[in-house]
């Protein structure tokens, strides 16, 4: 049954959702129309409507799927897999830089790309993605109190120390974005290890 | 001559560019219409089209001006004027922290949300926003380097610090844009405190 793939609602909802990530990722959000989407996932503009009657509802399905999928893999997987979380940071910022040094290109990160186009106070995504920047901070303040004996005694608390990791990392990657390459990644990553580091 | 100051073409294009910037900063770049803009600034579309062809030439007009002019106030003439880049740094965070709180929502760092909405490849926009991060950086840390002895010793170098301390502050901003709150400005401001005193 070739067709059955093809008919399956849901990998029709995800291929959609997938296409948006990525034109939302390279135009933003208000720079995506449906048709763009419906055009990059291959579907007529009558499935897609069926699936998402509204853009809005494409954008909260790609922050619920799409953007939560590729920050737990990028960051919460690993701060629950090994045991150090400032090695665990390090090793994004610097797999991240050497990855858009070889790529050539820059998107930026998903969530903070979303919050600085949609994150205005009266919009229905603040709330979905304040969620996701909480997640990031409570697992990594928690990842970060098991190793409190390797981290400098200079730092104020977990969750101080997970904050300013945390706003490190998007601002490194606005810089990244700016300058189309990994350098600011890697200068951050660099100075947060000195200045973390027992 | 009551008449001159509407019929003044500087002070037409300072106010069409002013509105773009508000305009920009609440709904984005791509949100924001040729219209919108007219409308806001009180002026007809031939007016806005004589002085702005293209809303790119809005755009970068924005950036040139107004985005150059908050930063400029907010970073570059405080680090000129004072004697601790640390104390600057660490009053931006503060002030802004409190302002965001007493009037009840985020909009956000300019350069960042124009950076992260704008900031592709191709985009025409990316230059300018590059230079702004570059400008940024170099005044930071000639400004961190006349104070070496007062800054913390595990900190790597002037470049590295300005570096983290401008990627801190625009990811900070994010944060505080998705919680509409000053909080994470606050608790980002007391870790580098903390972390980059001596």
């Amino acid at each position: 049954m070739p067709n059955k793939r093809k008919n399956d609602p849901r990998a029709m909802r995800e291929r959609i959702t997938r296409s948006a990530y990525d034109l939302f990722q390279e135009h933003g959000y208000a720079g995506t129309s449906m048709q763009a989407i419906a055009g990059a996932a291959g579907v007529t503009s009558g499935a897609i409507h069926h699936h998402f009657p509204t853009k809005e509802a494409i954008g909260l399905a790609v922050i619920e799927a799409d953007v939560s999928s590729a920050f737990r893999e990028l960051w919460l997987e690993p701060l629950a897999a090994e045991t150090s979380a400032l090695a665990v940071t390090l090793k994004v910022f610097r797999k991240l830089a050497k990855e858009f040094d070889s790529q050539g290109y820059v998107r930026g990160c998903p969530i903070n790309n979303l919050t600085l186009e949609l994150g205005s106070m009266n919009s229905i995504f603040r709330e979905p993605l304040r969620m996701l920047f909480d997640e990031w901070r409570v697992q990594l303040s928690s990842a970060l109190s098991e190793e409190r004996g390797t981290l400098s005694k200079n730092a104020k608390n977990n969750d101080a120390t997970a904050n300013l990791v945390i706003a490190a990392y998007s601002g490194a990657m606005s810089m990244a974005k700016a300058e189309q390459s990994g350098g600011p990644l890697r200068k951050v990553a660099d100075e947060l290890e000195k200045l973390l580091a027992a």
